[in-house]
């Protein structure tokens, strides 16, 4: 079943409803729909569908809806963060412009909407919920971006909220990718908020490792360039705990890197590579990430279904755990 | 009840049901949307709402939603088109910064739908023909401002190209306005594709009246200098019937002040207004903006209700159709 999904996908973006004129506004939302991605939000949503339904294909269109939004937060973020590149490609706004970005994203958001409504079965009422949580969600990941900008113009960061700055950008979204499987399927409020919690660590987790993979990943596998969140500077779990940690000797090293303004990139990298290792800030991430997860398959095995039903979500769990890109 | 939609949309606007951190991210929301302005769309989807029923509180967030969105439009648009002032007042990439404005828009983009959300006692069918409509006129909106801005790197526009422009980026949105007071009303299909037409052609009217205004308006009663167009050579409706209808001398006086690149500002705009009266643009102006709204009224008065019921939005169009500012 979940092999169908991808090509399923794949297909509805082929197809994706959108307007044609002006060309400049539709065109960079297919560039930037077609340019790949894992597609884990709505196979995460049919996933959590499946656990109740075998009639999956009804839940294709919503699901996309929320790969929509999700690409859409990615085509104005990079505007705001001034990216050059996404998945190896030209961003939106410097191939076209920022204001091409800034209007294409805007009817990809409306085109998000479009998706959703295409939602097939529900009550009113059970209708009404779920744009409610998909309004409330999206407006989360405009506030963790708001967050995350915020960040860099501070000199410190506290790990409380940058946990909470990457639940809001990233981990509601997961959640609700679940959750919205689950009302689709018109299962309990009960089972909903659940499956939006696992979303919810299983997104910490999967932030976390993003975090991990970029200092430490093989940068054969991961796709990008190792150490990217080292050479700006980024304020991530594992800088955190470094400038929490540090002392000394080590500390000074690691403010020098911070500060220094010339350097050669490969030297800041390993240099504070170094310094995470030497402070153990790999494994602590490591214990991190996994505390996530753990919590997720907990939460899990108390799910009041039968275990064979859960399979499927459970193996596209283990394959985010394990990813190593 | 007309007296009574303002001072309870208003109430509405104070409460807002907003987010509350980052500040970043709702401010610029409260601020732009207690600019003021005339509020026109809600409260001519009231005045469509009363002609079936009297229960019209109830339709008053829906409504607010198109408000909402009319003013996230406004957002963006004034960092697209670089506008230092809006009502007056500082734009909000200006008192604050563009990557606020685009993300503060975005959620307000986000909250327009909430509001729509707000949506009581219809069917499923109903509420998703809504949120259709609505879908389909926010992505035409985003057309019109995009084929507005191709318009400024172009030497030539046509009329009925200008017009679609407007129709797409002003018109539609009035439209959405009075047919969603009919969708909300429950009333029928028909009824309430008429009246989207009837707003389609107030807002024609509405928007050319604008352009007539920025040129021949009292500066006193229009709050804006008069002249604005026609010193950053907007293809208006008015500059593009002259540029059609200028000849010899007169076209190459008007082709000069479109290509001076230093000049008195208030000559610019008298010689051009001069030119407007010798080819009689104003007058042209005026029999195409009560052409729009004469078919408004035909469409009223064909429209299948007591004539006592009308009464409301007539004097509210009529008050449209009189402005002066």
């Amino acid at each position: 079943m979940i092999q169908e999904f991808l090509p399923a996908l794949e297909a509805e973006i082929a197809e994706q409803d959108l307007g044609k004129t002006p060309v400049e506004l539709y065109e960079p939302i297919r560039y930037l729909m077609q340019l790949g991605g894992k597609r884990i939000r709505p196979v995460l949503c049919l996933l959590a569908y499946s656990l109740f339904k075998d009639s999956w294909r009804k839940a294709v269109a919503p699901a996309l809806g929320i790969e929509i939004f999700h690409n859409f937060t990615l085509m104005h973020d990079d505007i705001m963060d001034k990216a050059p590149l996404r998945r190896g490609k030209q961003t939106v706004h410097e191939k076209w412009n920022d204001n091409i970005a800034i209007l294409s994203g805007d009817v990809m958001l409306v085109n998000a909407y479009q998706y959703l409504n295409k939602t097939e079965n529900l009550s009113l009422a059970e209708y009404q919920y779920l744009c409610q949580r998909f309004n409330r969600t999206a407006a989360e990941v405009c506030e963790g971006q708001q967050m995350d900008m915020n960040f860099e113009s501070r000199s410190q960061v506290q790990i409380a909220e940058y946990v909470e700055m990457i639940r809001l950008k990233t981990s509601v979204l997961i959640g609700l990718s679940l959750e919205m499987g689950a009302i689709l399927a018109q299962t309990t409020r009960e089972i909903s908020d659940s499956l939006y919690q696992i979303g919810e660590l299983i997104g910490l987790g999967f932030q976390l490792k993003d975090d991990l993979l970029d200092v430490y990943g093989d940068p054969e596998k991961f796709g990008k360039q190792a150490g990217g969140d080292i050479l700006s500077n980024k304020k991530t779990f594992l800088l955190i705990r470094a400038i929490e940690q540090a002392e000394g000797q080590v500390q000074t090293e690691l403010q020098g890197w911070l500060a220094a303004e010339s350097y050669h990139p490969q030297e800041k990298i390993q240099s504070v590579t170094a310094i995470y290792n030497a402070l153990g800030i790999k494994e602590e991430t490591e214990l991190e990430i996994n505390q996530y997860f753990d919590q997720a398959f907990v939460a899990m095995d108390e799910l009041p279904l039968e275990e064979g039903k859960k399979e499927g979500l459970l193996k596209f769990m283990r394959g985010l755990v394990d990813r190593e890109v």
